[in-house]
């Protein structure tokens, strides 16, 4: 037995109550280690009876097997130990380590579901589908307040081009995201701002002139919810505008400044090339770092996080640079943003593992990096093969609770990335694949605007041209298979909320498969990430519901028996219920 | 390579700061597998050189090796890798898996230090010794305001005894702490209560009248403040008693009570045999559970810990029952206790694996009860030997951050356990040792109150007897042995906040010894937990600082060379400098 591959903690993503009664325990093991892991488990306090259950694998990677169980105790007070067998010896698993038998005081412990405990994300949130607008980008529907610099739209654009998109546009536009079928609209920053991504805020409770006012962006919010279609705003508290109020006092008045202590500056007067004051990455001098422990900037920045909740009755934030505002301030900030709308959503920007702030006092879930790169490295560039990117999913998966899981905004590219139509080499039916992953996957699928009418773009600038609107110049085709994939999500509830497990990862075929499910149904999506047609033995998928007789093509509305061997064309996908 | 056994996240006990510029971290490895290991990092944005730093083995178990290392790095945003050598192969392994080469966005990410995330228990309670004292049974001061049904004092008491402790008792008997050189009351709760321990509330508000008054607790603090001695109270927050005013109102008005809600009432008129509402470990009727997440309660009990912060000025909470209370509540009290007196104490009750609560947002550190079932194994029962001893050690050590580790409460026994002489059978031999062994540790060593002056007992009640004051039954020797211990460890500040190592575990000769080291000195504690005469060649120590000439032995006050072979007697200690 591998024991040192053997883990657990009794909290976190390996213990978490998913009801007030229920418990749900992850144990992670060697790859192929153990046949058989029971978890036997009892009410904290001495006398209540032994309870057994067999734990299932969850999920594989290169090197570890994840078994999870669900343990189900009115008490809610849970103790309990693994029984671990790999086949030759039989060993018990404890908080103290390994024992042969069960010792006094070496148990796990969970010692109550606390109802202030069993959080998730909110339930629109999970499984909804995203989509990300740029808003000097997507649409100019109100030529008045441009910018007197404003360019030609479909010139590409450089660092500082502006173009002239604004609230307006977007309304303007808004059958196209009806058409598409889009649950939630997220956009990134439009507070004044003098650049045109707006990341260098002046004024946090103004919308910029160039994008609207106060009165378009509530028309805006309104009409989403009209639609219901939830609507999340970037809330750049990491590093205020060179321009901002406070910043410009301290320019002015020097150490005597009120607001001095709202930014780290190592000596007066107050200098610019070299910053000598703390910025965001380092040395970007129109991005001073806001002191978000000092008490007055955090009352500030909290008070503009719920202005635009009760102003513009929006529908959470998504929080830029949040891995480098301390802890502390993301608790304070959930709970007044939670207090004001119960079901408001919080999703931080973190592109690398963020299991610290998804466990119920921060963020709802992050921007899915991790799943993006893997994307890119099996879809767009294929230097990872099926199984590889099998591990890759799963590891991230088994990171976060399952209702966080659901919540992850899994994207494609962003505003900070180039496109990924452009990874793939402009290879379209590579994009395709990735979509149908993104789609029909554990998570909130999150779409790029334009991705879905098939733009391309380096990084940025590259990635932030205009919409597309020209007819003659959208891929019909991408777009057409979008629709599919989201009408196809929507009309299967397993689809947004099921259970997500690997079905099928073979680096030879290069086939990934993954079957959606719940009590009810199951999915069973094929991903065939090669050129070559490839035949998959629907008998050998391990169905974790009844083996079905008769299987339909989601796709191609075709019904075919089981035990049929399932051609799938180069780059294609089934889907099958 | 044993890639199983490699372990880090960047986050946790794993990755803390311990300095505005320097990231401690800790990769965890197979036994003995690896020579080698390197951290590889720079700032997290590009165009920063590359640091290297090799690290140390800090801790060892049965299983694993625990490297640690200090990063340092003036913009406090870190990325790393760390690159493992077993002598055969070198690997780097990343947030996403073990690669030949660091490729982009693999690299493990502390993002930032921020100011807030920069936290330590108190520094006057890490490496502090703790005096608890149950005030029923320490000493009767008043017996004006004994209790009707009083015993004598020595009788050996049952579960409803009273003896008519009290806090004039405590202050009567002041010498004894002062002889003895505690640094820390922690008083069991004092509130009225109708039990001798007074876990059952029936007033928050009030001493209760049997053990004092307001004025009269004043005067201890006050008394204790003079002396520099920190005092603690035990909040019992999880549950208050039956005759608490809101329950008995529940009991009254039935539904229609304001204070319904408190409590969790299946059903109505509330019934007590069984009772049909949640109480304190299922069914204890007398201690109906609060119910925390409710904010008029909350709000209630925040109030009652920072009343008894401004109005006695105490120094801090010991929590009762302290993990089955929601997680939300302890951060909203460690606010308003640390708001109220930033330097306060917070010590959860948990006795089992605790690193979710002292992450800085909850508890300073928990009664570490780990370490506790590890001495009685050890040196009360010898069921484990030295190895066993040292790995149960390095796994409770390496779960929590230095700081912490300095913090925990370190006990041999408590009101809720056996007398630590009872479990050695009564021989006092063992209880020196291992009292050696708590005084000369990293953590805060607690007394529990007659242990220094050789009380026994088997568990509660019958460890709860009246403290012995008759100097014909105390044993002097071990009185002698505690002061000369805590005398130790105040002049030695080595002893109080240096690093801790173990220098030998040695399972033939049952030897156990550690190193307590800073930048200027070392303390080698060498304990022969056996009944014959032992021999270690010093040469052989692995010394963390340069390697000594002469030692002095601090209890023996005798020096010699290194070279010389040191004999330690039966259950002797040598404590070298």
């Amino acid at each position: 037995m591998l024991k040192e591959a053997v883990y657990h903690i009794a909290h976190g993503n390996y213990a978490y109550p998913v009801k007030p009664d229920t418990l749900r325990v992850m144990l992670r093991a060697g790859r192929g280690d153990l046949k058989r892991v029971t978890v036997i488990y009892q009410d904290r306090y001495q006398g209540s009876e032994q309870m057994l259950i067999e734990m299932e694998v969850a999920a594989q990677d290169e090197l570890f097997d994840y078994y999870q169980a669900d343990l189900q105790l009115k008490t809610k007070r849970f103790a309990y130990v693994f029984l671990l067998d790999d086949g030759v010896r039989r060993v018990f698993y404890t908080e103290k380590g390994f024992y042969d038998d069960i010792l006094p005081n070496t148990q796990f412990q969970y010692p109550y579901i606390a109802i202030q405990d069993l959080w998730e994300p909110p339930a629109w949130s999970q499984g909804a589908v995203i989509y990300q607008i740029f808003p000097e980008r997507f649409a100019n529907g109100d030529p008045t307040n441009d910018p007197s610099n404003v360019e030609p739209w479909d010139k590409l654009p450089t660092v500082t081009s502006q173009k002239g998109g604004d609230l307006q546009g977007i309304i303007d536009r808004f059958d196209h995201l009806l058409e598409l079928g889009i649950d939630v609209i997220y956009l990134t920053p439009i507070f004044e701002a003098p650049s045109n991504h707006k990341y260098d805020t002046i004024d946090y409770y103004k919308i910029d002139p160039h994008f609207g006012d106060l009165e378009k962006c509530k028309e805006l919010v309104e009409l989403c919810h009209k639609h219901n279609i939830r609507v999340i705003f970037d809330a750049v508290f990491n590093h205020s505008g060179y321009g901002f109020f406070a910043f410009q006092d301290v320019l002015e008045k020097g150490q005597g400044s009120p607001y001095a202590h709202w930014f780290n500056i190592e000596s007066f007067p107050v200098k610019t090339d070299p910053p000598n004051y703390e910025t965001f990455a380092n040395d970007i001098y129109t991005m001073p770092k806001l002191m978000t422990y000092q008490p007055d900037v955090r009352e500030y920045l909290l008070d503009v996080a719920v202005y635009w909740i009760r102003e513009a009755n929006i529908d959470g934030w998504r929080l830029d640079v949040a891995n480098e505002i301390d802890h502390d301030f993301w608790r304070e900030f959930r709970k007044a943003v939670k207090q004001e709308k119960p079901d408001a959503l919080i999703v931080g920007e973190i592109w690398h593992e963020a299991s610290e702030w998804v466990r119920g006092d921060q963020f709802d879930c992050v921007m899915n990096y991790s799943v993006q790169y893997a994307c890119i490295d099996f879809f767009a560039k294929g230097t990872i093969r099926a199984e590889t990117f099998a591990h890759r999913l799963a590891k991230v998966q088994m990171n976060h609770t399952q209702s966080v899981n659901r919540a992850m905004f899994n994207l494609l590219g962003s505003h900070d990335t180039e496109r990924f139509l452009t990874m793939c080499n402009g290879d379209t039916k590579r994009l395709a694949l990735a979509v149908a992953f993104q789609m029909m996957y554990e998570g909130a699928p999150m779409i790029y605007y334009g991705d879905e009418v098939g733009m391309i773009g380096k990084s940025d600038p590259d990635c932030r041209r205009g919409m597309i609107w020209d007819e003659e110049r959208q891929d019909h085709e991408i777009f057409q298979w979008y629709k599919d994939l989201i009408a196809l999500r929507k009309k299967h509830p397993v689809l947004r909320m099921g259970d997500c497990r690997t079905a099928v990862a073979d680096s030879a075929s290069n086939v990934f498969g993954f079957i959606r499910f719940n009590k009810q149904d199951q999915v069973l999506v094929l991903l065939n990430n090669s050129a070559y047609a490839r035949t998959i033995n629907l008998e050998t998928i391990p169905w974790p519901r009844e083996v079905p007789n008769l299987m339909q093509d989601l796709l191609l509305e075709k019904r075919f028996p089981v035990s049929e061997l399932l051609v799938i064309e180069p780059f294609g996908v089934r889907i099958l219920e």
